[in-house]
């Protein structure tokens, strides 16, 4: 996607050198690094240098390659899988593209484990872009059906960053949104603020600043008052880890928003790539361990005065603090996932048979 | 209630001086103000020096009473009327306070109207601490009976701040709390920070970190997943305006926790003082001008270092926000009012019952 002009994604890799953008900078300060050492890989991920379901899944394929430079031994490819995946507990993207690396480097030679773990690792990139992009179609769809209906600006309200920073490119709830300015389709988009890390005000609101589509920053507690006024006319997010009963793993507060369209008759998508779907969760509703992040991601907020970012105090000391950072949303009030292989609805027998189709392209 | 061990109230008056805690220098530095001017009034309301429905009543109250001391003319007090009652447009209180002063003015002489005008406001707030302190003992017997069934810790989750300091004393939706202390009752209070302002996490958690209460501050987002964990029993909130049918104008965000009690089966209650009835309000939804408050509020929050209370920036440079500041939250979702005259349905037919018992006291 655009950034002042430049086309960009969120990790590359060069000569065997993985890039990426240190989102936990933006969008004070444009910065890309170069991970070197597997706790490089580990920081970015633990410290959400990188973030978003898909990313991470990416981030953590490279993390093992690049360890490989200096050791092709099972024990380190057993130790990288251990520690990449003990980095965020929740993302079910991280354990499904391990487990890929993991199982075809075992199967490859240890001379040959180098290049193998680039060459899947860039696979694993390459593939969840055109899937993000895929799913931007499915959505866009959507999107020109409402303003078929409504004849009018349509109004999306997305929760957190599921943009082209939450993936390689696209992004999974936004790249209908892409697509649709693509395809000159009036939108706006009320941006939740998404505490306590704020990344719908930070990387939401700037991905569509950069891309000239308009939005509007609002605080997550506006969402339902906007339902109720009709100033929405759909809401997208996207999804960390979905059951195959179609209940929704996703930022906290994702389930809020899902029962005050639901309360409006407004529909609920969920953007997500397969990789997404736990095939080994029958349901989400108290199944999915819920990472639990410091409080000081409450108490703390970076500020910026034009030069410098600064962690600032915003809560009284000792001020006692809880942050779970995920909810699920039941899919009874989910109208539909859009995935690379179209949309369906949030049910086993749907998503089993979107799992089949994917199976079967592979 | 007790700040350090000290009694305090957030509105009081010596020798017709008027004095107020500065609350946005809380919880952060603990500061009292003499109001001198109707400019000071004006602005400590509509700064949110003072802020809650009843406080907000009250302190308009002693600021036309204030002002009498210069000019007891009819044109001043009308001045005074139109001057104060435009601060917030949202409060119901602000504009029963300023109608009853009025109205009693106009029927005074002109060299009683200083006395009076005194009088009746400290009448105004007398009256709203003994109601307060009425619904937290009606508030009160609700927790009892949940301890009495579950007999283990009560979790309440409450809303930005209608505590004391939203009231001269008590508060309405934690008045129950600050009884059920005294009562011995274990509680536990899950504070919503309630963005843009964040009223909940330095106004509330600083109002029970003073009284000994043990609480947890959550971000906004996270109330829907408590509750659908079952680690709340009972959600408490105030009401800025009540419609005669039980809609209720509360803090923006009370719509969202409404639906995930409703969703969740867990009682949902108002607390408030009956002056927060609009009567001439026969339904909410559509019919209460939301005041829609700067964008500021959103990308600017008061860090502090220990030293200095600074505003900063925490959202990049012209970034599109919307800010309204209330919503109303459906009577359908309401389990209960908490009068300071006993509990009643959140319907046309209990209102009006508990109104009349109101006039009949009167």
């Amino acid at each position: 996607m655009l950034v002042d002009g430049k086309i960009c994604k969120t990790i590359w890799c060069k000569n065997k050198k993985v890039f990426i953008i240190d989102q936990t900078k933006l969008p004070f300060v444009f910065k890309t690094i170069c991970l070197k050492t597997l706790g490089d890989f580990c920081d970015a991920i633990s410290n959400m240098k990188v973030r978003g379901a898909p990313l991470i899944g990416v981030t953590a394929a490279f993390g093992m390659a690049n360890s490989m430079l200096n050791d092709q031994s099972d024990y380190n490819i057993k130790h990288c899988y251990e520690k990449l995946l003990s980095t965020r507990p929740t993302a079910v993207n991280l354990k499904w593209s391990l487990t890929i690396m993991k199982s075809q480097l075992f199967k490859t030679q240890k001379a040959m484990r180098i290049e193998t773990a680039f060459m899947i690792a860039e696979k694993i990139s390459k593939d969840d872009e055109r899937a993000c992009e895929k799913i931007g179609e499915y959505g866009c769809g959507i999107l020109e059906r409402i303003l078929k209906k409504k004849k009018k600006i349509v109004n999306i309200l997305t929760h957190c960053n599921a943009g082209w920073l939450a993936a390689v490119n696209w992004g999974t709830a936004l790249a209908p949104i892409f697509k649709a300015k693509r395809k000159k389709i009036p939108i706006h988009v009320w941006v939740d603020e998404t505490r306590p890390r704020n990344q719908g005000a930070l990387l939401t609101a700037w991905e569509l600043e950069k891309e000239n589509i308009p939005y509007t920053i609002i605080v997550d507690n506006a969402g339902g008052h906007l339902m109720k006024k009709k100033s929405v006319d759909i809401c997208i997010v996207g999804s960390d880890r979905t059951a195959l009963n179609g209940d929704v793993c996703n930022k906290i507060g994702t389930y809020l928003k899902a029962l005050a369209a639901h309360d409006n008759s407004i529909p609920f998508y969920v953007a997500l790539p397969l990789s997404t779907i736990d095939k080994n969760l029958k349901k989400g509703l108290g199944k999915i361990k819920i990472e639990e992040r410091s409080g000081t991601e409450l108490s703390s907020v970076n500020t910026f005065d034009g030069k410098k970012i600064r962690a600032s105090n915003i809560y009284f000391k000792n001020a006692n603090v809880y942050n779970p950072a995920f909810d699920v949303t039941p899919s009874a009030y989910i109208t539909g996932l859009i995935t690379e292989f179209g949309i369906c609805k949030a049910n086993k027998r749907e998503i089993e048979k979107k799992l089949k189709v994917k199976r079967h392209v592979k």
